[in-house]
């Protein structure tokens, strides 16, 4: 099973080490994006511990170790890579339970021993106050002014995927194709947004090989309802309705996020025209996918394209997003942007139009920035029929 | 769609402030799962907004205000039951994306002053030390020793269900045996774990009639691998395999938790044989259940329909558990518990079975606790054929 790698957790962990001032010993990182990034620890939301959490204590000396309650360390998705688990008891089909997160405390407990004395730096946004008031000695990270601030390093050191994450998007992506097909067989007036969703999920997860979270927006438009998103509803689809299919396949905590819309029947001439817009939008986009671009020229390029830069059609979002363990992150595809394509950035372009008496559309597809372009990684099937 | 109601939030927080000492005035909670239980705000885990948070704020004197970002907000199942929502900007479609922690933590920013010289009392397992540093005066609550525990107190307090959870885990119990129906329908050599897995979660979510997550043991048994649970892969079922459905439909953080064993070909007497012990230990320990009940004594009674308490059968797991917005949580049906049933428990009974040379089985119902014993939630037929 495709999963992040010892190598790329290593190389993640190195990177981080080098935006950490010298004299900060260890970290200890609680959200669990970054603690899955940096050392493949996932808990498997489809298991009963979804939502449990584990602590990620890193030292510069090279040690990694994640602290969690017994039950949560073995409803990881993998092995994590780590060099030492500090487990605690939770429950033992003996006794009742208790709180499940004093067990993780517990675990804090057993390490805080080990870092008086060293100075050390701890990822505040997530970490509970409960755990950080067993801790000696440490230096929160000021969260507005300070470089020191550990949750923003890390999601920027995200941007830039390594080769294992980069593979682990890839089956995402082969996943997210495969319900993008499904669609173009079933798609007919008559099934509802529900239906197709349970056939794209289910075709999705049959590719992915195993089970994974489905979602995104799953609607129909028309002329008098163009804005619908999010998942689907019990509305029956109808003649000269169109259908966004716009989804994430998340394997984890990686995911896709592709879109195609298709026509309930023949389009329209309408329809096409706007259909050519945001094909024309995202030609003239990936015309610009470079590392060194900036982002605010993909968001142009693309709204270029279109009659009035878009307005007129209702392409006012944005151009496109990058993805990765969340949605959208950096960077983004907006008029007024200030960020540049950076080599390793996985990102989407997702060019829509939405204009009364005609319907609601989105085209998108996912692509990694090379420093010569980029290498599209979705391969699903652009068209209206 | 079926939710918590108001009146059921309301419910809830007046018996969370009967436990709070009278001096304070405010407390604020962060557990997503008390969140939801307080206010019916949860994040679609099926969303772009997934594991995004929001944070709670209650005072004594009635008012509920929620704070979280501008997109978290939107990405909830329902509308919360709160007297005041503070959104604060993440992100505009305009201009690049900050980290997103810091608008959650914008919105205390506002708040903090309100709390001034107020005494209050935070929910420290959860609450982002980030968020706790804003805040001026607060108490924190001593984990192992007081009372004053709050995340201790609020889970004691999620065991007795009000009407609108109950409705709630109805939905989620009809889902369930939806599945169970469809493993009935479709069960035959040949099909892997991952098929069975992917026509159960669309059955499941048709009869829900919406999305959810869908997770358990989906796994086959025989004679030389007799405890195999979690998830499913892709081993496929042959004659003389058992197959164990043990799963749960989660809808708004709520979830159901049954089981049936079905036998792939006709059962063997010696499978026969177990899966009687296993039934008559669920009509043994569903005699006890019944507000008042010691949890033990359950556990000895479905452990006492077997031979040898079930030690010879492999029978050495707790017989059951809580379940709610986690999974297992109090009480635990278990030889030392120290637990008694109270009425509005919703419960499981799971006795199994687990012999080499024959196989692993287990079966499973849910019920409500009420003064007189039990309403059975669970309707899934039973049997192994």
């Amino acid at each position: 099973m495709t999963s992040l790698t010892e190598t790329g957790c290593r190389t993640r962990r190195e990177r981080l080490w080098k935006t950490v001032p010298a004299d900060v010993e260890w970290v200890l990182i609680a959200d669990p994006r970054h603690v899955q990034y940096l050392a493949n620890f996932w808990v498997q939301p489809l298991s009963f511990s979804g939502g449990e959490r584990g602590l990620l204590l890193l030292e510069r000396a090279g040690r990694a170790s994640l602290m969690a309650d017994n039950f949560t360390v073995r409803s990881a998705v993998h092995d994590p890579f780590v060099d030492r688990e500090i487990v605690t008891p939770w429950y033992d089909h003996r006794h009742a339970v208790r709180n499940r997160d004093h067990a993780l405390f517990d675990a804090v407990k057993q390490v805080a021993p080990e870092l008086a004395g060293r100075k050390g730096l701890v990822e505040a946004e997530w970490l509970p106050l409960a755990a950080a008031q067993l801790l000696p000695n440490a230096t929160t990270d000021d969260m507005e002014t300070s470089s020191l601030d550990l949750g923003t390093i890390l999601r920027n050191l995200r941007r830039q995927k390594e080769p294992d994450e980069i593979e682990l998007l890839k089956v995402c992506m082969r996943a997210g194709d495969a319900g993008q097909a499904r669609l173009r067989e079933i798609l007919r007036p008559g099934l509802s947004e529900l239906e197709i969703y349970l056939e794209v999920q289910k075709a999705a997860l049959e590719a992915a090989g195993r089970p994974g979270l489905v979602y995104g927006d799953f609607r129909g438009t028309n002329g008098q309802n163009i804005k619908a998103g999010g998942l689907p509803t019990d509305y029956v689809l109808r003649e000269g309705d169109l259908f966004i299919l716009d989804y994430s396949v998340v394997l984890d905590g990686y995911r896709s996020d592709f879109t195609n819309t298709m026509a309930v029947g023949p389009p329209s001439a309408a329809v096409q025209e706007l259909f050519g817009y945001c094909q024309a939008g995202m030609a003239a986009a990936e015309k610009r996918l470079k590392a060194g671009a900036a982002c605010r020229d993909v968001h142009a390029a693309a709204a270029g394209a279109y009659p009035e830069n878009g307005k007129s059609v209702g392409f006012t979002h944005h151009a496109g997003h990058g993805i990765g363990l969340a949605h959208p992150e950096a960077p983004l595809f907006v008029p007024e942007s200030d960020e540049t394509l950076l080599a390793g950035d996985v990102v989407t372009l997702e060019p829509g139009a939405y204009v009364k008496d005609v319907g609601g559309m989105r085209i998108e597809h996912n692509y990694l920035i090379t420093d010569d372009g980029y290498e599209r990684l979705s391969h699903h099937v652009i068209s209206l029929t």
